[in-house]
Order: C-alpha cells, then structure tokens, then sequence
C-alpha cells in the first residue's frame, strides 16, 4: 500500500483529485488536510469519496501541527494544493497572498526535510509566474525565464525557487509544476470562467437581464479542464523527474469574449457583455499559452478535453446548483 | 528636515550608513528600528552618533509595531537593512532565513501603501540572487535573469519580486539593489574575509598556530568596502529611479586564497591555509563579478576603497577588538 497526502483536499482540484485517486487506486491510502472538511457539492459520489479519505483539519501555517501529521503519515507523496490562488484578491490582499503560499509550502518541505522522509512532493505553481510575455515567446517552454507581474505570481516563483533549493541542495524528491488556468465544476466564481457561466446560469434560471460582467475582454488564457490537470498531477507524482519544473496546459490559447461567445451558443442565450471597472487589475497579462510538450515527453501525458465539453459541464454544475 | 528611518540600524552597515549621515546631513532626523540596541563598537565616535538618532526597539515581524512606528515617523526615507544575511546559516535554517527577509520587507512596504505615504525605499538584496554564472556572463549586469542556489538568495529574489510589485503595481517609490560581499570593520566573523582577517589578529596577539581555516578557497568573489557600499545606498536614496534595481559592486574578483595571501603579506605573516569542511556550502557560486555602469550612469557613483586599503582597516578593527 502507497499513502498520499493531499493538502488544501477541500477545495476545487482536491476533490477532483480525490476522486480520481478512489476511482481508479485501490492501493493507495488517502490523507486529506484542509482547514476546513470537504464539502464537495461537484462531486457526484461524494459520500463514497469522503468514506475512503483520513482527514486532518489543520492551518498549514501552523507548522508543529503539520509537523505531527506528516511524521505521523510518512507518506509516499504529497500533492500540495493548499493556496491563495486568486490573482485578483492577492491585489487586495498582497501579504495574505504571499504568506499563505510560501510558508504553507515551506512548512511542508521542511517537515520531509528535517524528518528525513522518503517523500515525492508536487508543489503546484502557476503559468502566471511567467508575466507579461512576448508574442513570439509563445507557445511558452519551462526555460523561459519568470517574470512575475502581481503578487500571486510573486508567491509562485518565492515557492518555486524554495522547491528547487529543497530538491537540489537537500535531495528532496520534489517536482514543480506551473498549471495554466484550470476550469471545471466547482470552481469558486472568484475565477473568470466559473463566474461567467454562473452568469449564464442565473439568467436562465432566475431570468436576470442578459448582461455578462467581465474585466478585459481580450486577454486571452490556456484554459485547460479539471480532469486533464488531475491526470497530469498523477503523471508527475508518478513520473516526474527530482527537481524539473512542468507547464501543465492545453496548449491553447482563448479570449474572455470568446468564453463569453462560446457560452451564448451553447446555451442559445444573446447577451450583452459589459466591462467592470472593480474587475480590471492593476497590471494584466494580455495571453499566456503553454506548450506541454516536456510533460508528454516525460510521462506521456496530453490534454484530452475540448473547451466546449468544460463549458458545457461548468454550466450545468451552476444550473443545478443555483437550481 | 527630511526623515530617515532606518531598519536594522544596529548591524554592520546600519553603524556605518548612521555615521555617515550624521557626518554629512545635518538636515535630516534619524530613526532606527532593530531587535536589540546599536553596540557599535566600530564606530569610533560611537556616543555622538549615538546621540543622533532615536531608536525604535522593535522586531521586524511585529506587523503591528512597525506599522505605528511608520505612521508616526511619516518617513522621507527608509533604508531597509534588517535582515537574515548569511548564506551559510541559510543552509542550517531555510526557514527563518525565509521568513525574517521576506516577512520583514512585506510589513514595511505594506505599511507604506496602506498609509499613502510618500516614502522612498531602498530594498537591499544581494549578488547571491544570480546563482551559478557561467564565465561569459561576467561583469553581471542588471540584465541577467537572477536564478538563486542558497536558501539566502531565494529570500532575497522574493523580496525584489516583492519590491517591483510595489512599485509598478501599487506605485510605491522603491528601488533594489543587488549589493556584493561587503566588508569592513564591524563586521561579524560569520562572513568570510572578516573571519580570515580576525584569524591573523588571533594569530598574532594570542600566538595562535598560524593556520587559517576557510571553505572553498577557489571561489571568487567581488568584494566591496563598506564606506562604499553607504556611498551607493545615499546616492540610490537621492536619485535613484523608481522600480529599477541596482548592482553595488566593486566591478573586481577576487578568490578566497587571495585575500589570504594579501593578509599574509600585510601582516608579514606566513601561514597554512586548511580547509574546513563544515564551511562548505551544499551549493556554491564558483564566481561573481558585478558591473555598476548602472548606477555610474544613474547617480555618478563608482566604488573608491582599494582591497588592500579595506583588509588593513579589517585587521586594525580585530587586533584592537582581541587585545
């Protein structure tokens, strides 16, 4: 039997992780930290899922705490999620932002480290930690130097570089990865393509006037769906070298106004799009698109969902539960 | 009047920046913040300089305090120098060293931006933040992308990334620098060419077996004097360029053997250099060579103090402290 910690399991990748861990590893012990339990209302079988899991409420500041668990557990892997992942709110909240990110992570790394654990770690980065890139710099490789252009991004590369250190001045068995935005069911409406199709959701079901709010329109993303981050997660775990960094993205590129168009004709609803000043950011990437090739090359791993197939299964999470 | 207030006034550079302002700027108020009060014991008209300032005990981390202490001071200035500096005790204690530089740096910038105070600040970093270099990328320029390999440099790359968030995101008046070993009297023995020299002083007032323990005796490092450094610090402060960062170097190499053999020949004193395992560095910099065309061209400066001139004011400093 393997055992896995997942930190931050309560939240949007943690559930769709769970699952696919309970679905397809019968071997493999599950540990679950969050501050708070799962509530998963995205997961189908959730009950089941919730049954196969040991779950630990804990701060991940709170470093005696995790300290106990981790030497409590010895696991085989973890997979750490816990984050302050909202680019916007990390501008309203900078320090909140950057302390939860590399002190969580710090306090894990440090814990394998000084426990001498035989641990595989994935610290989960982001392709924000590029910043504001070139044209021609795109389709964007791992050996593209970061550059990072708002807080979060900040406590992506701090975390990154911290990881790096782990793995090859301590020999900790640590891979990084930088995941392009993630969509699917259960994602908070903090997240651009979340909040959009619960705007398409609640004119349909609650007749609201067709009126789309976004912030800038035409800044263009790798949007990639949940399902094909978690396979890819489960590949680096299983696969991926000590201390290399991987892009986890489609590998494509698309606009918030295409989001909002492709939304309209999949739920045959014409709308209106208007700009939210409280939306727009003090500086904003205008595209990041990803290559993947590296990850396939190591583990074999591509993106397999379309965006129109996300879209329609993000639209339907918010129709039935604003339903 | 102009305000300064200077944080971790109590260390190495701190004594040294105080002193000159005293001697210099009779127009301007001093504030100092630092955990435990200015000893000093380097600076020779210590209790005039003294004197001059009014301290503020205070640690770092404390959000609360220092965000009082900021408010009521409304400060012109703020020379950030507090910090967690060596990269050996970095190995030992990744965490704290993390933590006291990131951490502090974060109070005091959102400090600044949560008041709306009008304050230039001067981040300090480090040459550390480039890493391993290849040859061909020598003299280092601003332009080089930073890759840090200690857990000291990776702090110190947060806290620029910090710093230029502040900056171009939230307009705050800030610049960086990337400043290189300095040495001077005053400085703790935990740094190389302070503890080398103070080995000589053991040698030849306690009659020590003249042998000189060091780490990796090959590495080159660009040393630079104090009175220097505090020339550069003044000069950023005064005209240098909101978000930029700038390189404090001397411009020359020099290896860890050289400085031995030129404290050698100072002190007439043959010895026997040995190498002591416990000060290697899991990871080392072979070389760091910087460029100051960058703020040569900004704000006229350029480093004075020959090497020699800097060991024989080391030396004087250790004899009189040991004797």
């Amino acid at each position: 039997m393997k055992s896995l910690l997942i930190t931050g399991i309560s939240g949007f990748v943690g559930g769709h992780f769970t699952r696919f861990i309970v679905d397809k590893k019968s071997d493999c012990v599950i540990h679950g930290l969050s501050r708070s339990k799962p509530a998963w209302d995205f997961i189908e079988d959730r009950n089941h899922v919730l049954d196969a899991i040991t779950f630990h409420q804990c701060d991940l500041l709170d470093s005696k705490k995790i300290n106990e668990i981790i030497g409590k557990i010895q696991p085989d892997y973890i997979l750490h999620l816990a984050s302050f992942s909202s680019v916007s709110q990390s501008w309203s909240e900078p320090m909140a932002s950057f302390l939860n990110n590399t002190n969580a992570f710090l306090n894990i790394a440090e814990s394998v480290r000084i426990q001498s654990l035989n641990t595989k770690i994935l610290s989960v980065g982001s392709s924000e930690e590029y910043g504001i890139v070139k044209e021609s710099d795109l389709p964007l490789t791992e050996k593209k130097h970061v550059a990072p252009a708002n807080p979060y991004a900040v406590a992506r590369v701090s975390e990154e570089h911290l990881a790096q250190i782990y793995a090859k001045g301590y020999h900790l068995n640590i891979c990084c990865t930088r995941s392009f935005n993630h969509i699917g069911p259960g994602q908070s409406d903090q997240f651009v393509v979340s909040s959009i199709a619960k705007q398409f959701a609640e004119i349909a079901i609650h007749h609201k006037k067709p009126v789309i709010q976004i912030g800038a329109g035409s800044i263009i993303r790798d949007f990639i769906d949940i399902e094909d981050v978690i396979r890819a997660y489960d590949a680096i775990l299983e696969k991926g070298v000590t201390g290399e960094v991987y892009n986890v993205c489609g590998g494509r590129g698309h606009s918030i106004l295409n989001i909002v168009s492709a939304l309209s004709e999949l739920t045959h609803t014409p709308v209106i799009v208007e700009q939210n000043q409280l939306l727009l950011r003090p500086i904003d990437n205008p595209i990041l698109i990803g290559s993947y090739d590296k990850l396939q090359n190591t583990a074999g791993w591509k993106p397999d969902c379309p965006i129109e197939k996300s879209l329609e299964k993000i639209h339907t999470y918010w129709v039935n539960k604003l339903s």
